[in-house]
C-alpha cells in the first residue's frame, strides 16, 4: 500500500534562499517531487535532495508553455504516487498566483494540499529596495496590483490612493503614468521601478510619473515591480 | 577595542516559527540583545541564545508603555555597546511598523544596521484563514491599510478597489462598513474578521458590509485583520 502523497503550494519569495520561510526551507529539503515555475533562483532549486524528481512549468521565451491545466494533472498524478509534492512559485502563492486552480484541481481528487504562504515581491522589493511602503506621514495606504490588463482597475481610485505597487507593468509604464495623471496624481509623483528584486543583478530606476517612460526608454523592465508614491523619496534617506 | 555592534530591524511574522524567514531564523539564534513588540509568539522569542539580553518595548494594556524615542535611543547604545542586536516587529518592518524613526536613530550615530523583511499578516493572516487576496475573476487589486485615523484615506477610492485588508480596524468596522456603503461598495460584500491570524488562538467570523458589525457585536475584536471583498466568498472552495 502506498503512503498517502501531498501536496505544498509554496511562496519562494523575492529570490534569495535567506527569504524563505523556515516551512518552506524545509518542505524543500525533504521535497520527493518539485514542480516550479520560471523566475525561480537556482539557489532554492539547489535545496532538493538528489533524488527528488524536478518539473520546470514556468513558461520561457520561445519555449512552448505548460498549461495550467497540464500544471494542475501534473500535481494531482505525482500526489496519487503518494509523493511529497512541493509546487514553487515565485513570491507569495496567493498574491497573483493562480493557486486556486490548483487547489481545486487537488480537492476535486481528494489530494491533500496545504498552502504555504511567502514575501510577496510586492512587498519585499520595495523593501529590500529601501522604500518603506507605507509611512505616518508619506503614506497611510498602498494597493497592489498588476498591469496585464489595465481596463480591470480603476484609475479614478488607483490615483488617489497614497502608494502605488504594480506587478508586471514594465511595457504600459507610458500609459499608466498618463493614466495616473489625467486622473489628478501629481506629474510629479516619484516613480521607482525595480528589475530582478533582492537578486545580485537587481537594477533600479527612479524618476516620476512625468519623466520615468523617458527615464526608461528603451531598457528591459522584465520582471519589474514599480512603486509610485511619496514614499520612494524616502529612499536615499534610509 | 569593541568589535562593532550592528542593529537588524527583522519582521517576525504573523506568528508561528514557522512562518519566520530563514534570516530571522538565523539572527535570532545569533542574538546579543532582543528588543521585540507586544504580540510576538514566545516560541520566537524562545530561539535567542540564553545570554542574550531581552527588552520588551510593546504596549500592553494598563502599563506604561516605553516612547518611540526610548526605542531609538535604547538600539543606538546597544548597537554603540558593540552587539548585534535584533529588533523584532510584527509582521514585516516597513508594512505600517514605523521602522524609518529607528533607521534615521541609527543612521545619525553611525549605527550600521539591516533591514529583514517577513510575511505581512496583511497579507499572511487571509492567506491563512484560506482567503486569495487577488483572483482572476474576483480580485484583480487590492487595498492595505490602517483604521486608526479614518480620514486619511479616500473612501471613494477604497469603495472602487476590489479587495480592502485592514489592520487595527475592529473597533472602527461599523464605520468603516457605513463609509464603503455610502459610496457604492455592495452591501452583500462578503467580508472576514481574522482574529490572532495563524496561533491556535485563532478565530474567524464572516458576514458582510451589511451585518458584519451586528455579528461580531460586543467581541474582543484585537488584534485583528478585516478583509473586504468577494474574495472572501472564495474561502469555503478552497
Amino acid at each position: 500500500m502506498n503512503r498517502q502523497g501531498k501536496a505544498y503550494l509554496v511562496g519562494a519569495g523575492p529570490g534569495a534562499v535567506d527569504h524563505l520561510t523556515v516551512r518552506a526551507y524545509q518542505l524543500l529539503t525533504e521535497a520527493e517531487a518539485l514542480v516550479y515555475d520560471a523566475l525561480i533562483n537556482p539557489d532554492i532549486l539547489a535545496l532538493v535532495p538528489e533524488t527528488c524528481e524536478v518539473h520546470a512549468v514556468g513558461k520561457r521565451g520561445g519555449q512552448p508553455s505548460v498549461s495550467q491545466q497540464e500544471i494542475n494533472q501534473l500535481l494531482v498524478t505525482l500526489c496519487q504516487q503518494g509523493k511529497q509534492v512541493v509546487r514553487l512559485k515565485s513570491g507569495d502563492p496567493f498574491i497573483f498566483g493562480r493557486t486556486t486552480s490548483e487547489m481545486q484541481a487537488l480537492q476535486a481528487t481528494g489530494c491533500p494540499y496545504e498552502v504555504v504562504p511567502g514575501l510577496s515581491s510586492a512587498l519585499a522589493a520595495p523593501l529590500l529596495a529601501n522604500i518603506p511602503l507605507t509611512d505616518p506621514v508619506l503614506g497611510s495606504n498602498f494597493a497592489v496590483l498588476t498591469a496585464h490588463d489595465l481596463t480591470l482597475h480603476s484609475w479614478e481610485a488607483l490615483a488617489q490612493m497614497a502608494t502605488l505597487v504594480i506587478l508586471m507593468g514594465g511595457k504600459v509604464l507610458p500609459e499608466m503614468s498618463d493614466r495616473l495623471i489625467s486622473h489628478g496624481k501629481r506629474p510629479e509623483t516619484p516613480v521607482a521601478v525595480i528589475r530582478w528584486a533582492s537578486q545580485p543583478q537587481q537594477q533600479l530606476w527612479e524618476g516620476t510619473l512625468l519623466n520615468i517612460a523617458q527615464r526608461t526608454k528603451g531598457e528591459k523592465l522584465s520582471p519589474c515591480i514599480i512603486v509610485i508614491g511619496e514614499v520612494v523619496g524616502l529612499r536615499p534617506y534610509l
